[in-house]
Formats: C-alpha cells, structure tokens, sequence
C-alpha cells in the first residue's frame, strides 16, 4: 500500500456523499473515488444475504482502482456486512460507518438515554445498540426504523412540513414523554445529515443530533496515520464517482449531499 | 400451450398483487405464479437498460414453470421493456398494463383531459401518453411523476394526513386552476391503488380515478379465449408468490395489496 493510492468510499446510494463530505473537508489532498449502488437502492429493507452479496460486489469493483483503505460509508452495509468484507478482503484497511457513528453519540450524551434512526435492517441487526454499549455500558439506546427518510433525502425532499410530519409519526411517541427523555439523537444512515433541520422540529432545542460523518473521517485519519500511508499534498486530490445506474439523478441529487456542485466529468456509470 | 398451464405475472414489487387480485377475481380458476422484484425495487428511478436487463431476468424465472401467458403488472417495465421482452420470448402471449390503462382512462373521461401519475422512468418514457393518442388522439394527456408514492406504498402508509399532503405536493397545481380542469386521473402504476382515498381528498369528487388492473384482467381474458386458452375448472386456481428479498415483508404488505392475507407457505424467496 502506498500513500499515493486513493481512499475508497462505498454506499448503496448519495447518502455516503456526506462522509465524503466530511473526509474531504479534513483530509483535501486525498485522492478519493465514491462508488454508489443507485440501481439497486434501497439497501435498508433488504435482506442479509442479499446486502453481504451485493457490498462484497461493490467492493470488488473499487479495488480495482488500487486503493489503500476502504470506507463502507452506508450504515446497513456495515451494520451488515463489516465482517464479511474483511474476511474477504484481508490486509486492506477497512472502516465502517457504526463504531465512529456509535462514538459520536457516547460522546454527547449527558443523561445516557440516546435514540439512534436508522433503515429497517440496521434497526433489525442492533449494531448500533451494541457498539454503544461497548463504549458507554451504562447507556440506554433506543432504535428507530425510519424507512421513508431514504427515498425522500433521494427525492431531494429534505425540509418543510411533509417531511416534519413523516418525521413526527415515526418519532413522535419518543420524544413527548415528560420523563427518561433521550437527550441525543444519532443519525445511524447517511441520507439523513441533510433531514436534520426537520429532525430538529420534532424532537426540540435541548436533543443533540450527531452523525458518524465527522467521527468517521476523524477514525480514517487516525488509521492511515498509524500505517504511515496520509499523504502530504498541497494541491487538491481527485474526486471519482461511480454510479451503477441514473447519472443525471446522482449528478442532481448528490449535489445536496456533497454540499456542492458535481460536474458531469466526475461521474461514471458502472456495472456490477 | 395448454389451458392447464398458470398464468405468470411480473411486478418490481408488491404493486402488481393488484392486477393479480382483478385477475383472480375475473378468472378464479387460473393458476398464477407471481415475481416480484423486491430485492430490485424500486425499478422506476432506474434508467432504460437496466430496467430492460432486470425485467428479462425475472421472465425468465417465471418461464420456467411452463406458463401459457405472462403478465408484466408493472407499469415502468411495460413502458420500457415490452418491446424487448416480445422478441426474446416469441410465440408466448406477453401482455403489460399500460394499453389497458390507456383504455381505461380514454373510457372514463368525458372532456378528454387526463392527467397520469407514474413513476419517474415511465413518465420520462410518455408510453402513456401516446397510448392514449392512438385511442383519443384530440385527448390532452398530461404527466407526472411520483416517485415517493412507491416508498410509501410498500412502507404501508396508504392513507391519512401524511399521505394526503405528498399527494398534494406532487398534483395540487394541476388540479387547482379553474379553467380546463383534468376530468380523470390515471393511476399509471400498479402501487398506487392502495393510496386512492388520499388522492381522492386532493383531486376532489368529480375527478374519475382510474387505473389499469380491472382492463388489464378484461384483456386477458380476451387474449385467452382468443387463443383457446381459458381454463374452465370448478376449483379455485393455486397462486405461488415468489419474492427476490425478504419474504416476511413481502407477506404483510403484500395481503394490503392483496386484499387478503397471503399465507407463508404460499410465498418463496427465489435468487435472479
């Protein structure tokens, strides 16, 4: 592995573009190459076999560029197949998006109760559940699934009153309670950052709402740190994005993740 | 062929369950086998030739149980996939749903304009549009897509304040202006009869909402005797459900669809 080689992100769509985000804005003179399983979205109400199936796919696909690290930036295909990936994948660095995500919301919770959000099959798992645990025994961690967020954040429906009330019904009953209430909500699925204005109308001033993008890029540094392989650059690394499906929707949509404007010239459609 | 051969129906996901129920309920003592696609879904954000590859797919899959007819029950593999499908299975009678929607709505509207709501690919592809042409070529059909009605549908969130509002978010424009009003609306995708009563509160009570399951199933028929094909039993036809993910989802939202409950033994996970 050298220093020169690019960081690989991978996710089942545009949501992992807000870990791009964050790993851009911390580490800019990394190369860096996205690659976003729009054709078969979503992940989160799919199967097991199915998600293991399809990640190690993914993943293969990026390795192919030579990479150095790779970073399963969707909170279901790590939640779901971590595991499975470095077994296959043995000697290649790979983070997920949980631990980091997990970290985040021990760090800001002052009463211990924390609601994490997440897709149906990352709920189902309860890897977000026990990776709190692991770090803040003594935590009581609710899980919430929120299915709708997914295809709305892709629609690019992310404020207003429709998307309060979907909000609203699938957290209402958790946050109104006068007693025992969670004072951190963790984003567990990386569509959601772009929500948090409408999250923030339901569950109110005093709740933090933390997501595993920031923690996630500060993990990366410190990984390739530790193996000697950041790379010490002054000017801008590339950015690659491949989609499996749709460029036009992933150039339009993934815009509002990234923060910024893609260009047609960065985008390629793949097949897996 | 034989008349004691199933009929095979194809659907990205539980939407085409109901043309199977307008079928069942026309032709009870068929044999019908269903795929849905849900491992796939959804297929109307995905572009033309990936639509084309999935759909082939999935007919071949159902093929193998010897049917006599197949039945694409969704709307966005209809738009996109029909042409394809009739040449690498020549000789079968392949019927999709968006001619019998067409004449559905030609039928229903009395000042010839119509609105269809659809999924994004087949909105793009305007298969609706100019079916409706080739029957009422002076009708003024105009298209929209509704990309988030699928999520919600399959989600089981098919009626309520909620609902309303996305509908209204996606129609209202259309059917506020005081002159040259749509008389009907066309449900141009077989998820979107379960959200009728919504749509109903936004369109008001003179629009005639209409979709393509009941003509689909009169077509059927049709095509059947015309070919000699019709099964005349005393006794109820056997249905096999086969699913691509997780059928324990495709059960419970699947009897909504439906319109009764589906039992385990009924449904199969299959691998495409």
């Amino acid at each position: 592995m050298k220093e020169t080689q690019p960081i690989a992100l991978f996710d089942s769509g545009m949501g992992g573009l807000t870990v791009l985000k964050a790993l851009a804005d911390r580490l800019p003179g990394e190369d860096m190459i996205y690659l976003g399983d729009t054709a078969r979205l979503p992940y989160g109400t799919k199967g097991r076999e199915t998600i293991i199936r399809y990640t190690l796919k993914a993943a293969r696909k990026l390795l192919e560029n030579g990479v150095k690290m790779l970073v399963i930036a969707c909170n279901t295909a790590t939640a779901t197949a971590l595991p499975a990936l470095r077994e296959h994948f043995a000697g290649l660095p790979i983070l997920g998006v949980v631990e980091p995500g997990a970290l985040a919301a021990a760090r800001a919770s002052r009463n211990g109760r924390i609601v994490v959000i997440a897709t149906e099959a990352t709920i189902a798992g309860g890897a977000y559940q026990e990776a709190v645990a692991r770090i803040r025994p003594e935590a009581v961690v609710l899980g919430r699934a929120c299915t709708l967020f997914v295809p709305l954040a892709e629609e690019g429906w992310m404020d207003g009153p429709l998307v309060e009330g979907i909000a609203r019904r699938y957290l209402e009953d958790i946050f109104t309670p006068p007693a025992a209430r969670p004072d951190t909500l963790l984003l567990g699925c990386t569509h959601f950052p772009p929500l948090q204005q409408a999250l923030r109308q339901v569950v109110g001033t005093r709740v933090r709402i933390v997501d595993s993008a920031a923690t996630t890029a500060e993990r990366v540094q410190q990984e390739l740190a530790s193996r000697s392989l950041l790379r010490e650059s002054a000017s801008p690394g590339r950015r690659r994005f491949l989609t499996t499906d749709n460029p036009a929707r992933f150039i339009r949509t993934g815009s509002l993740f990234l923060g910024r404007a893609l260009k047609d010239a960065e985008v390629e459609l793949v097949d897996l």
